[in-house]
């Protein structure tokens, strides 16, 4: 393998596929990145026990300027890779295999060897069926994977609650996430009648994969097996294995009839939450109380040892009982922050009964819920 | 005590003492910042066991728009009160000492009461002689405190050496420091005539120093007496313990006469040493290699597990011997960020004895010396 190419492109393919790679992982051939040179262009494959990924990059591109001499593949310790790529000094690097799996990186004056594995010996990636299958704007993933991930669980107790539960069924595709304590659903439209599916995907792995796409205006085409997922872009094949087992009746959890209505712009009740918690952090119960009564919403927040605060908030609309409910500002607060900078409306039941968040543009299908805590 | 300030003003001040202020400390009135109103203005003070910081904050100042409309002085929790600060709604804060030392933080439709301490009972301030004083450019003091203070030694086992040694004589200001593995001494001329003094100021106290100055074109007064140093601007006292004992003789481990010179440019230098640490870091003895001979200079590095580099560097003039020597590459890293983006000349006796860098432009009074690791 021989290949001359412009440094940046490289690094940008490398830094893509360093996020499936863990120096952890018990499998010595999993620290490292595949190299892949063919006629038609550069493939990189990284991997660990969770997620998989491999990018293409077409000996086309007019920014890699890339010369290929000679085809072949190579696995190369990818810190250290990583590491000598960004600090070499010209803009461009020839890597070349040489005799015992040693590799030869040179650019400018600096000429490194550093070893390197049989690419042989690295793991096939899973063979996808791609008969249910899925497309969609890079985008609108992204935001439905913002506005439910932070949702999990983050304990391994009951491990389904790790991951987003997808359902896409009636040209509709619905994903939710819950922790117990808390719960985010977001629905979107689905153009054209697609193939059903419920599946569970890891939290951790939507993350990843957020993080990998570099063009939101791009297409992904979502690909599902009995225990793998396949999200593949022009450039990125991304692959997840999911969660078995099933997954909780969500729907039941949230309430249909409620005592107390009151909407907020969201940057305002957050900027009030986030000052409540200071206080309330410190305590012993991290809670902030919320007070509705005639034409005032008061939230109030404190700590024994260093003091309390209240602070009257803007509303835009009342409805209903008077109430008086605590809950953990964490929660709201993370709630607040996945709808973005619009108006929302709260809708309560009772002190002791969950809590609410919707959009008050209706056309938009995403419900919150937040159990409130007992204080008595 | 009851003020209205300017919130950025008054962050401005609060971070600056925050500097000086640990939530580790045993004394629980030193986790607060002091705050003492006068018809002048706001004074703040926050101290540990090795610095005190006080800031000035004059009643005529613009920016801070000051309301004073009660004098008094009050202890505040310091991390909770810069965070409540930070977090308010509106662009100006009031203050007011209520019953019991409580005290009331309003902005907009916020409200905290927090609890404060009795101000009497904050430590009294170190009074300093301030006979033996000099005074310097802030710019001038950051820029030797940033050429010296990152060769301290890191250990407690000779607790001197955590210090940077200042010595005031004929018209001349020397700093100089040293962890035994490596030296860094820097001299500037004085204008005028001063009182002279012999002092070693802990490199840590020199850091927060040197963050703590918001102006360099400021002039910075420097007094001593005997355990104490004091750093006075126009809005700012910092107040410094001295370390106790004999700074050792160091003028006699530098060296005179040398049997190999090479000068380099620091930048091209610097990078190379960089990529050749890369593998060293991961060897047993973290060590890169210099040769220099007729007419070449190569930098090298290896590692057994990864792999090996080599890198032929520019020099600017080479004269002497043939030479192999190896060094420690983060002290050579070190060492060469301090010059900055200039030229120097590193000399060299032996492969065994300590090498000294300098500017090549010898107007400037700075030298530093390393000592190279023996490979055999």
């Amino acid at each position: 393998m021989k290949l001359t190419i412009n440094r940046t492109s490289f690094l940008n393919e490398l830094s893509t596929v360093q996020r499936a790679i863990s120096s952890k992982t018990t499998i010595p051939i999993l620290t490292g990145v595949k190299i892949k040179l063919t006629t038609e262009g550069l493939s990189l494959t990284g991997s660990n026990a969770d997620i998989s990924i491999e990018t293409f990059l077409t000996k086309n591109d007019t920014k890699a300027q890339m010369l290929i001499e000679e085809t072949g593949s190579i696995v190369l310790q990818a810190r250290f890779f990583g590491e000598i790529i960004r600090k070499l000094p010209e803009n461009t690097v020839t890597l070349e295999v040489l005799d015992n799996k040693q590799v030869a990186i040179t650019s400018g004056a600096a000429e490194f060897v550093v070893n390197g594995l049989d690419a042989d010996n690295y793991p096939q990636l899973p063979v996808v069926d791609e008969i249910k299958q899925l497309q969609l704007p890079v985008r609108v993933l992204n935001k439905m994977i913002n506005e439910t991930s932070f949702a999990i669980s983050q304990h391994e107790s009951r491990p389904i609650l790790t991951g987003v539960h997808f359902i896409s069924s009636s040209s509709r595709l619905l994903a939710v996430a819950t922790d117990s304590h808390r719960l985010s659903q977001r629905v979107i439209p689905l153009e054209d009648v697609q193939e059903d599916f419920d599946i569970v995907i890891p939290g951790k792995s939507l993350l990843e994969l957020s993080r990998s796409f570099k063009d939101e205006e791009e297409i992904v085409s979502i690909s599902i097996m009995e225990n793998q997922v396949l999200f593949k872009t022009a450039n990125m094949y991304f692959y997840s294995r999911l969660l078995e087992g099933k997954y909780p009746d969500t729907n039941r959890l949230i309430p249909t009839s409620f005592s107390t209505e009151i909407s907020f712009n969201v940057a305002n009740l957050l900027s009030a939450i986030e000052r409540a918690s200071l206080l309330s952090h410190e305590g012993r119960n991290n809670i902030v109380k919320l007070a509705v009564s005639d034409n005032k919403a008061t939230i109030y927040g404190n700590s024994p040892e260093i003091g309390n605060v209240q602070e009257e908030i803007n509303y835009i609309e009342m409805t209903g009982d008077p109430l008086e409910i605590s809950f953990n500002p964490d929660y709201m607060k993370s709630a607040l922050k996945a709808f973005g900078g619009i108006d929302i409306v709260i809708k309560f039941i009772s002190p002791i009964r969950p809590f609410t968040l919707e959009p008050t543009d209706s056309e938009i299908s995403f419900i919150q819920l937040i159990t409130p805590v007992r204080t008595n």
